[in-house]
């Protein structure tokens, strides 16, 4: 039996275009002898929909697609759809009033509907906030070949493989008890770089443990914040790659079930990337190439200042959306290097795109002079350096408005963990294309980039970093060297380290220190900061949840030394501690 | 047996000043007889502590504390005490690595933990995300005295009362069968408006069903967005009140359970607020008072247009922080009206506050200049308002930043949600006061506040809004009239409805669909404002949780017209619908 994968990128909300795309995969898959068709999870409405469920005309309009789609697909092929399925008896038995579903599509209609049983509320994922989960072992019958169906994180919670368990119950293990003779797990697995050498990992353990070929189903596309990156793939029952989907693009994955095998055979199998660096590229460009097309912009405007953020944004822009949908703009101001300039233009003449220049320096005096009168002979400092940089996010998205391009910001996520930006100035913009991307791999990237052939000008990477907001600076007169300030933040942000541990592997306890202030006081800026493509396990955004007014990060140290105690107060009278404004 | 409930104010992490709070509150209680004190959930960290959870050295340092307050504490009290407890047998079972529970401290011990049993996983609760849920009644005897311990949510599920169920267990239900003589509940509970009446409603039903008296704690403070309101109360077990704590205020509430009667006698009743609108300014004026504070700002700015919003927040910060803490800045353009720099002075008079004016046209002129060449003849447009909002932003940001200053934005919930309102310019602040208060409340918020005497001037409060940022410019011109607007948001956001029932209650469907539509489009502005103080049952911000790019609302009305149909594809060849650019 042949079983084709759609591996393809739905908007979020857009019912009949998403159906219209599995109606499209389910045509060509006939025209290839395919028996059953599987779409990713939720295909229907695109991952993640969110509050959008809370909507009930948009449930509503989701199951009437589903019965149109079930009428409209060609007869003779069974085609698994993502959808949500309502849980009628919520108001008796508890629990909240949709499953994660997967509806069984046959003959024109639905036959057949699958609850996801295990449901993840952990870093971007939410699915207890909607979901009830499924308590039986799915799985259904087509041409006597018993196949048991997953949906995603159903198939992430094999003990063995992890050395724990996350949920009581593992879905593959009561199917292999069933005894099926195929599991298909549909998925929409968001992207981090490696996550596609661990997902095969995982399942390649559970194929060979459980004794089942599985056939793993993805979404691709962006979807505002995150990248799912495809890479669909199917295990023969000894756990060997039997074909796999390309990474970052949609597909039409046809595996064939050996029904005397009771196995998959081999079929095509796309190369995984070769570096981390290509993977992570790719990840971008489909990132900014899908934000822009579903947010309906064309176009693409960006500062250039010279640097090295900057540049890598403009290249993958250009990738994403063609040389002549980007425009830079160069806002060169008196503290402007000389190489500054010549660097950024160098960029736009190797990428083919639009520059103009706006220089700043006479709206810099203008609001110096505004601000004469107040800050009197106050010395110059961070609130002159920022003017200048929200004169640059004012003029860029003033051209934003004009021509209705959409702004993109350039901070890399080490600045943008420690604060090292402006809101309001440089972190403006309606999508942060490189704030998961710390600055060490930001070099990478360009220097990958670079393998065949200057893309970005050699100066812009041998250079020391610099905002350029007064005579002088530099990056590291503020911030420790890159190479340090990323070990440490991966060890915070990523391990769940402490102060005491990240200094235990080596590091200056002093600077480890200063770190983690400046990562906890540049909450208020990230929760105002656009939604950034997350490429690693935890990126800032819908899956980082801080409080901004704090206090852990000022009394850590007591207890790192022990030396905590619980001071008493004088006196309390019912009212608060600290002396209250009537 | 007398009890006291010590409704108090943390600080998010401050685990030390917490713990000194609770130990004030305890020396306090003993001096007036009490055997038991009761504290919030989660009171040695505040509540919600969000992702700080997911730090290990956080999490231990919150045993340390609370073992060391359990040995500072009076011997002969019993304190139950919100901290969290770790789930050592998670990685065998199953299931999230913390519990959020109560501790039961006694002489120098740390007695037993209780766990609690129902998660909120809606609106800005993420618990799920965090706790296991604990599978057992909780209880304790002290002094022959059977104590049911709950936690915030585990009390509601009264399938009676909500006339449907939200979780499979009940506690109360199990506790009453236990036969219990009290029951307590520790929450922390955020504030909306009317929630207070709701809750003492919800608690009479369940302790009128189960014949239970019940003592019922919550936090006060605001945290970020969330306001808590305090108003601890107990009801005996007929449901009539007993005693009722202050709202938005920190406090010692003592009550005593009759041991011949098996209930708790009357104490102290604090009265509620009488209208809505006092509730919610008390609400306001805590929010702002608290934001500053635990994010060590002594100080506040904000832009003075002459306008409702910016008086009432104005007004607002002067009761949070005093006159003298207060700066208000008016920045006239041309377009300005003579009105508006009056109307804002006299403000500034009333409230006694600094104001000062720096006049912008300058600053146009110059975005003008240097936008010129680029620009070249086209119109006048939103493109150049947005310019003088963003430099009126920059100002303010220029100011905070030299002096230290909180920035408050001054943005009203009707206006957020259909985005009238600049992206980094009036949108730029620390704290969105007014941000979940709809505009015909901003009215009756101020008609209230000169309900003894004027503070915002009539003429403020009379004349037609506007955003001046065009010559004779209306809100009116771009919005429907406000009442029209709110019953639509209400109905949208709140209720749920389609723009069908909304129609069907009386609106223009045109108009209806002219604010769905706008509503959508502002989601990107909405994803980069700075937190908001919440007051209704949803509102903008952790609990609002939107794509941005998503194509629902484009494609809704062909099914609310029934008219929807899947189109097919001309071609499908396995890769994207849309062209791709390589």
């Amino acid at each position: 039996m042949k079983i084709a994968i759609a591996q393809i990128n739905p908007t979020i909300g857009d019912l009949p275009g998403n159906a219209q795309i599995i109606l499209a995969a389910a045509h060509r898959a006939v025209a290839q002898g395919t028996r059953l068709l599987l779409t990713p999870e939720l295909s229907l409405c695109g991952y993640p929909p969110r509050d959008l469920l809370f909507n009930p005309s948009f449930v509503e309009a989701m199951g009437m697609t589903l019965q149109q789609l079930a009428r409209d697909l060609p007869p003779n092929l069974a085609v698994l759809v993502g959808t949500v399925e309502q849980n009628l008896k919520a108001h008796v038995t508890g629990g909240k009033s949709l499953f994660n579903s997967i509806a069984l599509l046959e003959k024109g209609k639905v036959k057949q509907f699958f609850h996801k049983r295990l449901l993840p509320t952990y870093d971007v994922f939410d699915e207890n906030r909607y979901f009830e989960p499924g308590l039986q072992a799915n799985y259904f019958t087509l041409d006597n070949i018993h196949i048991g169906v997953t949906i995603c994180e159903d198939l992430w919670n094999d003990e063995e493989f992890w050395g724990k368990r996350s949920y009581a119950t593992n879905p593959i293990a009561d199917l292999a008890i069933l005894g099926v003779d195929l599991i298909v797990n549909l998925s929409a697995s968001p992207y981090s770089f490696g996550k596609q050498r661990f997902r095969e990992a995982m399942l390649r353990h559970s194929a060979m443990r459980f004794q089942q070929p599985v056939i793993y189903a993805n979404q691709v596309g962006g979807n505002d914040d995150l990248i799912f990156d495809g890479f669909s793939f199917a295990l023969n029952r000894q756990g060997e790659i039997r074909c796999r989907g390309r990474g970052f693009e949609s597909d039409l994955v046809i595996i064939e079930f050996d029904e005397a095998q009771r196995d998959l055979k081999l079929g095509s199998v796309a190369p995984a990337y070769e570096t981390e660096d290509e993977e992570i590229w790719h990840a971008l460009v489909l990132g900014v190439r899908d934000y822009a097309r579903k947010c309906h912009f064309s176009k693409v405007v960006l500062g250039l200042s010279g640097g090295i953020d900057s540049a890598l944004v403009a290249a993958i822009a250009t990738a994403a959306l063609g040389k002549e949908n980007v425009l830079g703009v160069l806002m060169p101001s008196p503290y402007s290097s000389e190489h500054s300039i010549g660097d950024a233009l160098a960029l736009g003449e190797n990428l083919g795109i639009k520059t103009t220049t706006i220089p700043i320096g006479d709206l810099m005096q203008g609001f110096d002079r505004s601000l004469a009168d107040l800050f009197g002979d106050t010395e110059f400092g961070l609130a002159e350096e920022n003017i200048q940089s929200r004169i640059r996010g004012n003029l860029l998205m003033a051209i934003a408005n004009k021509f209705g391009y959409l702004l993109l910001s350039t901070g890399n996520k080490s600045e943008i963990a420690v604060g090292y930006c402006t809101l309001y100035g440089d972190m403006n913009g309606g999508l942060a294309v490189i704030a998961d991307v710390p600055k060490t791999r930001v070099y990478s990237l360009c220097d990958w980039l670079n393998s065949n052939g200057e893309v970005i000008p050699q100066n812009i990477i041998t250079k020391a970093p610099s905002a350029e907001l007064k005579p002088g600076q530099l990056d590291q007169d503020s911030l420790p060297p890159y190479d340090i300030l990323d070990d440490i933040l991966q060890r915070l942000i990523h391990n769940h380290q402490s102060a005491v541990q990240i200094a235990a592997a080596g590091h200056d306890p002093v600077i480890v220190d200063r770190v983690i202030q400046m990562v906890a006081r540049a909450e208020f800026k990230r929760r105002q900061a656009p939604p950034g493509l997350k490429i690693t396990d935890r990126a800032f955004g819908t899956g980082w949840r801080m409080p901004i007014a704090s206090n852990w990060v000022a009394v850590k140290n007591a207890y790192q030394t022990k030396a905590f105690a619980i001071p008493t107060l004088v006196c309390w009278d019912g009212q608060d501690a600290h002396p209250r404004i009537k």
